[in-house]
């Protein structure tokens, strides 16, 4: 059974989230409605992050296994196929075939995830989709010093949906960045092998009440410690959060070498 | 009657265009309803640009006229009131007192259009809503070669909308540009003081099919002879055109002082 590999783009606004739900616009959903139209029968994927509602991707990992009785079409000719098939907020960026074993969510190395945040008085109607408008300044040099008590390993209880179904709460965060691209920008950029549900909307939260004065960045310590969802801010909005990039174990290099290889 | 300058910005997928229709969503109708809740009565705007359904504002400039008994309010204050009333695909930027007999159209000196191309395979969901997806390469050479005849003042008939109003069809580009700003970009930058009906669109997509080799570079000079709209080519969409900025006669200093006076 050969597995294909997809990379794929969408403007999260109008998807129910990634995965397939009956009588809901989902990613998943989308994609196997348009395989199963260029494959001539049902099809499964699997994607490499479970992105919720509203929530963006510019580079998601998708695979599926093709019986090799409809290996009618090369590879390429299929993710141009499904391409075609494919609405304005869905974009199929390359399709490829992985190493043995690749597994979309399996072999995951790292994800990376980008909130984006627009600062100042009027929102910006070209970006609105895919950020966060706080009108007001942010103390960002507070922001960056209460995100640095979060990476590493930790139990991040206090950062998790309350009813999450995840067992254990342990994750590791590679990485955790506050970058101002510009006066009215600013970027939380989050790197791990996984994270819990909602967490990083209610890191980005809780970052948000440090930046607005209402917690001081020494709280976070203390939010952390607690492991008590009700320690930490709000989970800030799905607008503003996309998946940006996905690293593997094995064949990095092929992984990132995602040229488009249909006509 | 004290006038007020707006300047507005807009994403113009969801809109019927700039001007007021029964029944529709138009740029007009919005800020029209916005101004008149806000002052409880009401109020008539004249735009800059009567920009089509579809097109977008990244600098649109409005007027109004406030009846002397309705100045309740400081006139920021009032541009403030106005933008929480507007929705997230339409952005009040600033409101001010214009130098003495200011109009939004009448004083234009200058209008800059920029028309943006994704070029590539596959299309950029992020930006899609603002740009026509060309998945074929384009002879920019060629474009650019072919965009210089329509430089200066010229009768344009050709690149008018067959059925348009207006009686005069000379029109003087004060330049016309086109740029690649990466490999995956190619913007058309038009200035000028007015345009035709549909006039940048129809040159847009006579520039398209002169970049994808049905027309030469040298066939747009004899487009523009003919002033005929059946010489040229098709009007591209409406999603790839936006209008970029507005210069005024008088007081050009005053007018690109576009703080955000508002608290």
């Amino acid at each position: 059974m050969p597995r294909v590999m997809l990379t794929v783009a969408y403007d999260g606004t109008d998807f129910h989230g990634f995965a397939r739900q009956p009588e809901l616009r989902t990613v998943q959903g989308v994609l196997e409605v348009g395989l199963s139209r260029v494959l001539v029968k049902p099809v499964e994927v699997f994607g490499a992050s479970r992105t919720d509602a509203g929530v963006h991707a510019r580079h998601q990992v998708v695979h599926f296994d093709l019986e090799d009785d409809n290996c009618v079409l090369p590879i390429d000719r299929l993710g141009y196929a499904l391409s075609r098939q494919m609405p304005s907020d869905l974009a199929v960026l390359s399709a490829i075939s992985p190493w043995a074993r690749f597994h979309a969510r399996h072999s995951v190395r790292q994800k990376t995830y980008r909130y984006a945040i627009r600062v100042g008085r009027v929102r910006d109607v070209f970006t609105d989709r895919f950020e966060l408008h706080v009108p007001t300044q942010l103390n960002v040099v507070a922001m960056q010093e209460a995100a640095r008590w979060l990476t590493g390993r930790h139990d991040f209880t206090s950062f998790c949906f309350a009813h999450a179904q995840q067992d254990s709460k342990i994750r590791t965060l590679d990485d955790i960045r506050i970058v101002r691209p510009d006066e009215t920008r600013l970027l939380l950029e989050v790197s791990g092998k996984s994270f819990l549900h909602n967490m990083i909307r209610i890191i980005m939260g809780t970052l948000l009440d440090v930046g607005q004065g209402r917690r001081t960045s020494e709280d976070m310590k203390r939010i952390l410690a607690q492991r008590d969802r009700r320690a930490a801010g709000p989970t800030a909005p799905a607008r503003g959060l996309t998946l940006w990039d996905i690293r593997y174990d094995d064949s990095s290099a092929e992984a990132s070498n995602f040229t488009l290889r249909w006509p």
